[in-house]
């Protein structure tokens, strides 16, 4: 149990969703005694015995490099929970710690699924018309247009299973629609997503489009989403913080912010960086959901919301044999 | 006069501009019959008077690539209109055609400020104090270390010249605020910015911190930058249009919306992409500023006063000497 929010909003965020899904049981590596202290907000039997904490001393840093961690951690508390869904013990490992060292150990204890180099980051955001699956978020700075193409498939296929999209439309994240923008590798990638016949490829879209709810899937290197992602959580803070202002700064202003305030509190949600946190780590073997290291008690619950949900879909279950129909069928495979 | 908005949206923002600033006259590069059409919806001779059409037969399109530009349509209205400012007959030349054509005849008409290989893209966004240069938006996709620390040398003094800021803070855009975050050429770009002593440099900045208020020149380059701003823009479109239905849906929320009319035009304008239209292409010999294609009369107008301020702050005359003598001091040059 690692990242900067700390066992206390974990600990709740895990009674709440325990107390939601009554089939759910949760395995805490870390600090017991730091553990045992929050649990004991926590009077219901019926919750308290579906938890279960396994001791470790041993936690990541955000400074430690994940070559110092593949060298020296392998048994620190995130190492312990990726293991356990490399057992079969868990269904899903979730975590708020640093995010290089939960790639490299993800990969060490849960391999990749077949065709894959590496896995991506993947998260939904808001559209006007629903929500899109976005990747990569951070996880690769630098992607071939094989691996762009590797992802482009492994949305594809999320997509289908958690959101029940029969062809999702992909698309490819650009500095224009048209086809000649973008650089040689934008060209190559769009090429092989094209020839793919697995993927319903409709061609770039700029980074004002994946609003638009016109995209399921949007595919992209590492710091292309990484910048698209955090430029739009710190827009949407930036204008929450100035309806704060807003709302005190006149009488009227004030009563007009009252009547308005559940339309007010429902459009917030939806664009509440809390709402979308719980990033997949697709093309591991296995459900690994990545949350915000200073997610709130409330984020937190929904990156758990997403783990289960991941979860119950059998996510990597049902990619791995058509991953592996896809590699195995030369017409086809495009990996 | 190019782009998708055609004359009617031009010249209204234009006689809106030249009735408010007394002492600007304008050349109208076009096709006369349809901008004296427009002109027709004013009566004012001491406006009609600082307007000056030259015809011209041969336009830019969308689809029109640089090369071909080069070849085949440098005296075309945007031709024409770069050379006067060449020819020192004009202080600015504002488009809202082909960004690609705009940067290939700039450059042959114009040619670049000392020690500057190729121009940036250069805009201002909204921040919770204020407002920060960003660039590249999308003129170079690829960008060397050495091409980025031009961009920073050219957004620090831009910033200086027209906002008055005496020490830019001058941030590198990157997945995480970590040294360790980013590839190698993220790295030595973070080096060569550490080591001139005419930047405030001060390290990494993430998609969110953009809008923090803590850095007044984001440097990034072009594939990154217009990921960021139309990712933005796209946002920003989308909770501009979630508040239109939020008016219509009740009668408590619209008459809500009523009381804080005031207050969130004011919001609305400060967050607007039309406020926030009118690039500078930052590096050429003279003031090129590129509008949105799409742009209303509004966010038109908006572009006219960043040229008008750009001239009448003499920005490339004012960057000439220094960067030549950046040029030619060894110690300081850094280019």
């Amino acid at each position: 149990m690692g990242g900067d929010i700390g066992p206390r909003a974990v600990v709740a965020a895990l009674l709440t969703s325990l107390r939601k899904h009554s089939g759910a049981s949760a395995l805490i590596f870390g600090d017991r005694q730091k553990v045992v202290q929050e649990l004991n907000a926590c009077t219901d039997p019926t919750v308290l015995n579906r938890i279960h904490i396994r001791h470790c001393d041993v936690a990541i840093d955000d400074q430690d490099r994940p070559s110092a961690v593949l060298r020296h951690k392998q048994d620190s508390s995130m190492g312990l929970a990726l293991k356990a869904v490399a057992d079969g013990e868990a269904h899903a490992c979730i975590s708020a710690g640093n995010t290089g060292a939960l790639m490299a150990l993800g990969l060490v204890r849960l391999k990749t699924l077949p065709g894959i180099s590496r896995p991506a980051i993947c998260a939904t955001f808001p559209t006007s018309t629903g929500r899109s699956f976005m990747l990569d978020l951070g996880a690769n700075v630098d992607c071939s247009p094989r691996q762009l193409h590797q992802f482009a498939v492994l949305g594809s296929l999320t997509a289908q299973a958690i959101d029940n999209i029969s062809a999702p439309i992909v698309r490819l994240l650009n500095v224009g629609e048209e086809e000649s923008k973008g650089g040689d590798d934008i060209a190559q990638t769009s090429a092989l997503l094209e020839s793919d016949p697995m993927l319903n490829y409709q061609g770039y879209v700029e980074g004002d489009g994946v609003f638009k709810g016109t995209t399921d899937v949007v595919v992209c290197d590492g710091f292309a989403g990484n910048v698209a992602v955090k430029t739009s959580e710190g827009l949407a803070i930036m204008i929450k913080d100035m309806f704060k202002t807003l709302h005190t700064s006149s009488w009227t202003a004030r009563l007009g912010a009252f009547l308005m305030r559940r339309k007010l509190i429902g459009l917030q949600a939806r664009l509440d960086p809390a709402f979308h946190n719980g990033a997949y780590l697709l093309g591991l073997n296995g459900v690994v959901i990545k949350s915000h290291g200073g997610a709130s008690e409330k984020a937190f619950g929904h990156a758990l919301e997403v783990a289960l949900q991941a979860a119950k879909h059998n996510l990597p279950s049902v990619l791995l044999p058509i991953l592996k129909d896809k590699m195995d069928n030369k017409v086809n495979r495009g990996l």
